[in-house]
């Protein structure tokens, strides 16, 4: 078979297992995420052993030791994947729901009722513990996957994919509900883009290059985050206190995450008393700062900003400030550098706080609270698959519900259009 | 300016008016509508003389009478529009309701709040009114629209935008609320659908080449719907009196339509009983019947369908029939040959009736009913701007709540991630 016909065999097996996923009961699907759990549990030293080849493939290539840990499995960490596929068992399932239900004036009886999506494709890389997160939440919400991961970690992804398939096998459950495509070759991945018979959604996790890739190829719809430049506005009206908390958890907690602050905004009437403060304490936490013409003659050590740094998604221990003459210019700063991720504003004015929460266009929108909340499990949402900065279907961390779409099932008793 | 400045600077004044329309009262967005109604019956004669520069290009190029008749305007026509918009005055605005509240234990209040989707793009054919629908249900979601007509019906377009352009001027509503696209270069719409970082929402609105046009080429996430291969299934249990009917309605009532029945499916058991009673009534109504094998054998007057003629949208007085032997052998004729737009089964049987809802994956699915209540009106969701056979974000009928997303808006008191 050539990898094209391959590809669209286990797409076909996709949509035929996805039919038969999205009629089954809560308790079979839970049942068959338990025996996932326990399988990977069962094949730990498989897993293991796989896993080496990736670590000893990637000091080879010299990657960093970062990189190393991410990709690196322990029997702990699979212990830990394992409970998180427990997890999910204990989410609602998403699928089925009455949404609305009404009554035509002809007598016809309406439904909205949600039902899984179809077949989703993952696109992700390194981190092996997507392949069995990401199976996991799928299935749950009635879909069949296709997973693709990077060749970086192929060994430990077969093995997980092994352990995972093995459990679903002794349920009973068809070929098609969890398939990964094996091969490292790069092709695999524009045919997978161009079946949009058969793939009804493509997720890609991972660096900005690899998404603007699929977005690029696909022909079927894509649900992405490029980045995440996430703001906290400092109001003329804030508690300086609660500012300089909650900017330090934004930018230090986590720098390396999506929902980090990337950019300061400063009100010019509280910047001469907060800026000193809270840069004194991002030093002490070895945080580089470049900031504009205004925070250099406030507070030393501090680097000129380009139009270039306020573009920026650092993920890292450098932070972007500007001092702005008012909301409006806050405002303004936040559409033109702003990914519509998640920014904040810190004021006790009610009026204030309401206007931006309104006026800026972001997935999420915080009053004095930190952006590093933008994450399913803190939103009570559960595992989450990803977070969207796009506007449609989904927006935001995206969990289960987000997994699944509508219809309408519409009961009469003989209407006829007149 | 050359057509690509032309076409960007369209797209960033839309962008920016997006945000102004995005934080206005409902009162101020209806007052608009209103405005718009009453400036398309003022602009009657200017209208109607465009119009006729459009009927005697369709004249000269031997266009077919039905098509001169969707594009044709009359003062009646107009004020029908005119109605049109008053209609959607009256539709409750889908902007700002609350979707779901709830408190995170660290004291976080979360509020999913529904939001305009942005900038949207409109690409159609044809008949005049969609210019001015699509205008005022666009704004009533507070979306800014970018419109883009055909060239059939280019100076109908231009008259009416004039018209509404005028009322919104009026209202001091800014430039880029509503804008059409005035050239008939076909580069435009390719400049168009590039602008991914401009618009957020491309609908189709037309016939399959247009729509597989757009979805080959475009950079923006697309809501479509390709073609409606609606089956009407007679279950073994089926009340054949009502099965007559709604097989007649849904064949004959409005053929054109892509909720109208293509292909009737009927159990073995009741085919000798039930066919040649419906195809005589079909017949009488001019309806040529295209049916398997075993139809011919029971009823005369029956050309042999093929393959093709199953996976076929007539639109027409053209009905393909065939008997199943069972009603899994119905469903799988249905996933095969189906469109996920709108499909019906008519039984008394309740088991068979729940597993058909269930199982057939279409937009829309119907016990006991016609599918040409597949409808924006007909479903209480008032005017609509399409009808999606996708899977994400919005499928059937699309109305005003189809043309929002959501947002999270997250009030705390000083909440740090730990």
């Amino acid at each position: 078979m050539s990898l094209k016909q391959d590809i669209l065999h286990t797409a076909v097996l996709a949509q035929k297992a996805a039919r038969f996923l999205g009629a089954l009961s809560s308790e079979k699907k839970n049942k068959a995420i338990k025996a996932m759990a326990d399988s990977l549990l069962n094949n730990s030293q498989a897993i293991i052993k796989a896993n080496k080849k990736d670590i000893k493939f990637a000091n080879e290539q010299k990657r960093s030791s970062a990189f190393i840990d991410r990709l690196t499995l322990s029997s702990q960490r699979i212990k830990k994947m394992s409970n998180d596929l427990l997890a999910v068992i204990a989410l609602e399932d998403p699928v089925g729901k009455v949404i609305k239900i009404w009554r035509r004036p002809n007598g016809l009886n309406m439904c909205k009722i949600s039902v899984p999506l179809g077949v989703i494709g993952i696109i992700y890389e390194s981190r092996p513990n997507v392949t069995s997160d990401c199976a996991a939440l799928c299935l749950k919400a009635g879909n069949a996957v296709i997973l693709r991961g990077g060749k970086e970690s192929i060994h430990s992804n077969i093995a997980i994919y092994k352990a995972i398939f093995k459990a679903l096998t002794k349920c009973g459950f068809p070929e098609g509900c969890i398939s990964l495509i094996c091969t490292t070759d790069r092709a695999a991945v524009s045919i997978m883009l161009s079946l949009s018979d058969h793939i009804d959604l493509i997720i890609p996790r991972g660096g900005e290059s690899l998404i603007r890739s699929v977005v690029e190829n696909s022909k079927i719809p894509v649900i992405k985050h490029y980045k995440g430049i996430c703001h906290t506005y400092i109001d003329k009206y804030a508690d300086l206190n609660m500012a300089e908390e909650i900017a330090f958890n934004a930018k230090v907690q986590r720098p390396s995450t999506c929902n980090a602050m990337e950019c300061l905004l400063v009100h010019k009437s509280v910047a001469a008393e907060f800026l000193p403060r809270i840069v004194k304490r991002l030093k002490k936490a070895k945080v580089e700062i470049r900031g504009c013409q205004n925070t250099i003659k406030l507070v030393k050590g501090v680097k000129k900003a380009t139009n270039k740094d306020y573009a920026t998604e650092f993920l890292d221990l450098i932070l972007a400030i500007k001092i702005v003459n008012s909301m409006a210019e806050a405002l303004a700063h936040i559409v033109k550098y702003g990914s519509k991720h998640s920014d904040a504003i810190i004021t006790d004015n009610f009026p204030n706080g309401m206007k931006f929460l309104k006026l800026v266009d972001s997935a999420c929108v915080y009053l004095n609270a930190s952006t590093r909340f933008t994450d399913g499990n803190e939103f009570g949402l559960g595992a989450e698959i990803g977070v969207s900065t796009d506007k449609l279907h989904a927006r935001g961390p995206m969990g289960l519900e987000e997994l699944t779409i509508y219809k309408y099932m519409v009961m009469g008793n003989g209407q006829i259009r007149k």
